[in-house]
């Protein structure tokens, strides 16, 4: 199967480039189509409470179950621009509804790009117009490239099942990460199914995937206001119906969450400037929102990240930021290790100069990471991905002027 | 009055070079010393649960409320190194005590720079007999360089007063920013007075400006694990006490809050490659708790840091900090300003590419800016000092190698 050839059966896709980003060379319009009108859907958005209009009409369209189409945007975010934003992006849902012929209320939109800035809508329209011409069902790739905006390069992935004898497929495709305007680097993904779910089913396994992977992604801290995450499943290979704890509820789980994760793999080592991709993994906590409030605060500390990028093993930064988390830690219990090298015992350094030092420093090298740190104080864990933090981040959020 | 002719009656300091340091040009050894056994003192010291051995002995210290000696030595933090962190912390408090006779209960001892590592008690003891040559009232400005790690210059501020005829003098030291090792930027900072206080005033009148001040600032949102600022003061004015809410209480309270306004200026523009200093005030929250999270959601956003690097007046960054700080707002209500630029109203963007834009596009080449948040939902405020993130935090906190 070559990298083109993604189908999924019952879907199409486009990307073009309409005329929102200046480059022509640039898509700036990525449609996601289901033939059946009957397509299941379900969301997870950002908690900003400044959020984009695209984030309230999707919302609404999740809520009623029901999608068959998704228009996304790149190159304006359509966030923070008031009631002229929001008649906007209820706009783009009918005119998409009138041009493909259905019903309004399945037509999702999503914007990722500058905050504030208006979208050009006779352009969207006139691309939506154009789009016609361009869906296809061996467009998945393409539709993967119409989404990016600060991404090197597209980020998608697919997996191929059997249950009961029906084959399916799962396809996802994302885009980040950072946060925003003027990088435009909201956090966007799609996971797009031929699999026959019931609505519950289909809302327990999504959700559950999301919250191990995408949602626990730590770039720079800062939460965009259009991050979207939208699950499209038409039923189409047949497959008799399962709950999320059956074998075949968590095989499909399995998949979701490792397609997800690759995605969010991609999309921290894309992060702004990034060089590392580093798990952080708190166990020993005494609650999962302190083992939480733990992994973010290493996860956020521009000190850790600037050792990630130096690659220095420098506990100590890592021990500063669970001690400043706000959790319950008490510092004698401490343990931390970076990768197979435990640096920490009893709150003490426990790593010298030595020939273990030399494989510290070599394990530093690598491109994905891994830190863990035990509180000792409990049974809780949880676990975030975290980019490093470079020149190149200052470079791509500083040097470009409004 | 030259630089080097700060005078505080009874008070005596040396900054010398003791072996810490590698660069023997480098000051690693501070005392402040006062003359008299009853001299009050006062300290506000790290949250950080991981903190290091000498706050431990700090706290003691000033639990008692009587303080002699602040032995500071730079270049290790000693924090985590466990018990025998905590006998070298008290072995310092107890030899200065015997070189200099007096009672060690009232020697504070405060450590910055990396941490694991131990302190070389040999070379600390040493220093110690040493500074007794070195001990002299003239000397403020080089103990204030005996504190210096990550620091680009000294810090220090004084001023001179008179209550009830009676002269006074305070003087404040301070070195900071960032967070610690390597690249050892602990914040510490000292205020030493010959005004004569009730301990409930001068704990009062201390605490109120170092909450309006020091506890303001932050350059990257870690907190250090060895955090310090104490407060001296001998009574030798001879001034009668006064309450911290009387005319004095309240003369003495703003000139002290102005000389720690001083040095938080100064900690972070000297912050780990900082080139401005912008204060965040927010306004309109419901509480102040709020009003704090706003303002620390905006104060340590990597993307507003780097947006000010820029001299970009990325108002969308800003909106987005507001909105995931995780306190009460409603997008419409939201107004932003920068500097005397109304750059947000109603939650949506007001300024376009004009001759306003042009204003702002200047001030936003200024070393000192000011972003003002109105919330619109109460009437709560709160304020913080924030450093930009450029290069240079990188180069420093990067290219360091343990």
């Amino acid at each position: 199967m070559t990298l083109h050839n993604i189908i999924i059966p019952g879907f199409q896709f486009s990307g073009i480039h309409c005329g929102i980003k200046d480059d022509p060379k640039k898509k700036d319009l990525t449609l996601i189509y289901s033939e059946n009108p009957k397509t299941l859907v379900d969301g997870v958005f950002t908690t900003n409470k400044v959020f984009a209009a695209p984030v309230t009409v999707c919302r609404e369209v999740v809520k009623k179950g029901f999608g068959q189409m998704v228009v996304i945007n790149s190159g304006v975010a359509n966030a923070c621009t008031g009631s002229i934003g929001l008649k906007n992006a209820y706009q783009t849902q009918k005119e998409a509804a009138r041009i493909f012929g259905m019903d309004a209320s399945r037509v999702l939109v999503c914007s990722t790009g500058k905050i504030g800035d208006k979208l050009p809508m006779k352009k969207l329209i006139k691309g939506l117009g154009k789009s016609t011409q361009h869906l296809g069902p061996g467009n998945f790739v393409v539709a993967a490239k119409g989404i990016m905006t600060t991404d090197e390069y597209p980020k998608y992935a697919w997996v191929k099942g059997e249950i009961g004898g029906k084959k399916y497929v799962i396809g996802v495709m994302a885009k980040g990460a950072g946060m925003l305007c003027p990088n435009m680097a909201t956090m966007l993904a799609y996971v797009i199914t031929n699999l026959n779910f019931t609505q519950a089913t289909l809302r327990t396994i999504f959700r559950r995937a999301v919250g191990q992977t995408l949602n626990r992604i730590t770039v720079d801290g800062d939460t965009s206001t259009n991050d979207t995450v939208l699950v499209m499943a038409n039923g189409l290979a047949g497959n008799k119906t399962f709950t999320a704890d059956s074998a075949a509820g968590r095989k499909v789980e399995k998949q979701m969450t490792e397609l997800l994760d690759e995605m969010a793999r991609k999309i921290t080592l894309d992060g702004e400037g990034a060089t590392k991709c580093t798990k952080v993994f708190i166990n020993g906590a005494k609650t999962v929102a302190e083992a939480r409030k733990i992994a973010y605060s290493i996860g956020n500390s521009p000190l850790v990240k600037t050792a990630l990028f130096g690659c220095d093993p420098n506990w100590g930064r890592i021990m500063a930021a669970v001690g400043y988390s706000g959790a319950h830690v008490v510092q004698e219990k401490l343990k931390v290790s970076i990768g197979p090298h435990m640096v920490v015992k009893n709150g003490q350094g426990v790593i010298g100069p030595s020939d273990n030092f030399k494989a510290l420093q070599n394990y530093m090298k690598k491109q994905d990471l891994e830190i863990t740190v035990d509180v000792g104080v409990g049974k809780a864990s949880f676990f975030v991905y975290m980019s490093d933090l470079t020149y190149d981040y200052i470079n791509l959020n500083a040097e470009y002027h409004t």
